[in-house]
């Protein structure tokens, strides 16, 4: 399971400030609290700021790298940008994301090609979000078909079935969870990967959603997930959940969770 | 979702204390509990007391039923005393259990024959527990052949696979879920039914497993459930999965629990 630490993101206040304000001491310190609780990815986005993403972006990672000995994942739509973070990055960085709206993917191409990456691949359409389950697997089948095509490896694409919320649909939940199973059988190598927030938009104790829809893709076979790795109730879930489905060898991560304190009144 | 609520049952002190007295009120009490927190059966089982279950068990269907208006799940292997309670039964219930031993099966079948009846069929080999998926699966069709055979429609047949402890053997839970998905592929109508705590046996936190397992079984077609509908957390998992698995119109049971202040703080 790869967790990518979704905390350094500037659409949080304290986050935009700390950019802002240039104080790498507090952007350190949130990296290093999702290190230590498990982060594989310390997730960077300074895309509130526009226009000064290009400088903030490669600083930001930078900053990151010099507390914690992780890769970034460069979460950033905007080329320029990503080419100047992907130069000072050390190591292979995920980048997110890429998709099949014509515009995007052409001006993505020299990023993702230009030195080692790996990928979160959108399953949206050329031009609209998905609905159904269909609409994703045949997204995440042009995207594979395209990525390998221009030399990226099967276990290098995150694929992301694009979570919408149930509160507007009641459908949304079962068509990403069959997404990501029809993926998964068809794909045993490729990554699955969720953004699990959108599901539970609209609804209240939006928290409770979160955790149990990443239990239930979990075991539809997500591999990886964007998230809060500090929120001690979502690393129970995850915790237990792939103790269940046979992925902690011994219960081991398990019980060193509840010896760590971090299940108890989750 | 078939709710079996599983508080009125002998191995609890409480109870016991209760049967041994004939103190009605407070089997009561349990019961309307759980009808309130939305029980489709009550569960009753006396089988601690052996001799006497043979009375108890009938007692406890008349007091039960003199309080709430839902039937019971008779939980008993005492032929004899499944006999007596049905007398005294008012509507359908539920009879837990039956499975493939031979003694077992032969005996149950004038019970099961003499008046309708629904039935929990455990998915156990002629002589012993099952371990992998598949023997659930061989099993669970050999039973609902033999079941439909004697005249007991699908939906009528809850399949329980027989969970058993991760603490055992981490793949104890993929063998119970990857055994509800198959069963549940072959025969859309039949009720798959869990018992959930044995999945816990051995480990700190136990209703946390429980809950987990719960919503990745519901992920796998899982209909009904042997569990404490009083359990806050439980229920709160029962809501959230079910909305997130398409099963609850407009979110409005969830909505309903939140308002009643069933999901906070779980």
């Amino acid at each position: 399971m790869i967790i990518v630490g979704e905390l350094i993101n500037t659409s949080r206040k304290r986050i935009e400030k700390a950019v802002r304000e240039q104080d790498a001491a507090f952007i350190q310190q949130i990296a290093k609290a999702q290190a230590e609780a498990g982060a594989d990815y310390i997730d960077v986005n300074a895309g509130t700021f526009l226009e000064k993403e290009e400088a903030y972006l490669p600083w930001l990672v930078q900053t990151v790298q010099a507390a914690v000995a992780l890769p970034c994942c460069l979460d950033s739509p905007n080329p320029a940008a990503l080419n100047k973070a992907m130069s000072v990055h050390r190591g292979v960085p995920l980048i997110n994301s890429i998709s099949l709206e014509t515009d995007r993917y052409d001006q993505m191409l020299p990023v993702i090609t230009r030195a080692p990456c790996k990928l979160v691949a959108l399953c949206m359409g050329q031009t609209a979000m998905p609905t159904t389950s269909q609409e994703r697997v045949l997204a995440a089948e042009q995207l594979i078909d395209a990525l390998v095509r221009v030399g990226i490896d099967l276990p290098d694409i995150f694929i992301d079935p694009l979570v919408q919320p149930v509160s507007v649909d009641t459908r949304m939940g079962t068509a990403a969870l069959s997404a990501i199973g029809a993926i998964r059988e068809r794909h045993p190598q490729v990554n699955i990967i969720c953004g699990l927030s959108n599901i539970s938009f609209g609804l209240p104790e939006r928290r409770l959603i979160n955790r149990y829809f990443l239990a239930l893709a979990l075991g539809k076979g997500l591999s990886a997930a964007i998230l809060d790795p500090t929120d001690r109730a979502m690393s129970a879930a995850l915790k237990t959940a792939r103790m269940l489905l046979d992925q902690d060898e011994y219960c081991s991560d398990y019980i060193e969770a509840y010896e760590g304190g971090i299940l108890s009144n989750t």
